[in-house]
C-alpha cells in the first residue's frame, strides 16, 4: 500500500493530490496508465458519464522540459492536463492545456483546456484497458497470492 | 488488505480461488459488483476481448436454496457460472448454467454454460461501471485518506 509520503516521488505526490482532487468532481483515477505500447501517462482519470481525462504531473521546469512525449498522448483522451505544485512557471505551458495546481494533499483545477472527444472506437478500446488494469491492479492488492502461483 | 484466510466468510473463499484461476483465462475480476440497484454479483469477470462473466459462490445447499435472485443476474452477463466446492450437490444446479469447482486457493471450470452476448449498450454501461469500481477499490486501498476528507 502506499500510505506513506516518503516512498512517493514528487511527481507521484502531486499525483496523489491531483487524483484526491477529482474525485471531488466524481472522477477515478489510476496511475501510470499505459494507453498504448510506448506510451505511459501520469493519470489517466474517467467520469461519470465515460469521459477520459489525461494529467501529466511536472514537479520542476526540467521534469516538463524533458518531456518529449506529451503531444502523443493528446489523441488518447477527451481532456488533457499538467499538474504542477505552485512554484511552477506556469508560461512555459502551452494555453490551449488544461492547467491543475496540485500540492501532496490536494488540487485546484485552473484552466479546462479544449475538450477532444475520442472517436467511438478508441474509447472503447482505452476504457477496456482502464477496466482491466484497475481490477488486476486491485487483485494484486487484495490477494497477491493470485500473482505467483504458476 | 484481505489476505488472511481468517477474515474471509466461505463463499469469498470460493471467490478468491475462482479470481485466481480465471486470471489464468486472462480474465480480471471483482468482487460484490453492483450490475445494476438491488443486484449484487460475487464476482464480475472481464476478459480480453470484453467478455463479461458473472460467477455466484455458493457454500453450500442452503446458501443456494436461498438465492432467489441468481435468474436476474443473467441479463447482465455473457456467461453464468456457479462456482461450488468439491462436496456441493451439484445436481441441484439448472444444466444451462457454467459450474466451476471451487477451493480457496483454485478452482477448475467444469461446464462453460451457454454464450449469450450483451446487446451492445449495456455491455458498454456496464464495463463503464466495472471501470469506475475498480479504480474506485484501488484508490481507497493505496489512498485511504482520498475518502476521508471533506
Amino acid at each position: 500500500m502506499i500510505s506513506s509520503d516518503t516512498t512517493l516521488s514528487p511527481g507521484q505526490l502531486l499525483a496523489r493530490g491531483t487524483a484526491r482532487h477529482l474525485l471531488t468532481y466524481d472522477y477515478n483515477c489510476i496511475e501510470e496508465f499505459t494507453p498504448e505500447r510506448g506510451l505511459r501517462v501520469d493519470i489517466m482519470a474517467l467520469g461519470p458519464k465515460g469521459q477520459l481525462w489525461v494529467v501529466e504531473c511536472k514537479s520542476s521546469r526540467a521534469d516538463f522540459q524533458s518531456d518529449q512525449k506529451w503531444q502523443g498522448y493528446l489523441p488518447f483522451c477527451d481532456r488533457f492536463f499538467w499538474a504542477v505544485d505552485s512554484d511552477f512557471p506556469t508560461e512555459l505551458l502551452p494555453d490551449d492545456t488544461g492547467l491543475i495546481i496540485a500540492d501532496s494533499y490536494g488540487a485546484e483545477i485552473i484552466r479546462m483546456g479544449p475538450d477532444t472527444p475520442l472517436p467511438a472506437a478508441r474509447r472503447k478500446k482505452l476504457l477496456q484497458k482502464f477496466a482491466r488494469t484497475s481490477a488486476q491492479r486491485l487483485q494484486a492488492l487484495r490477494d497477491p497470492m493470485a500473482f505467483t502461483l504458476p
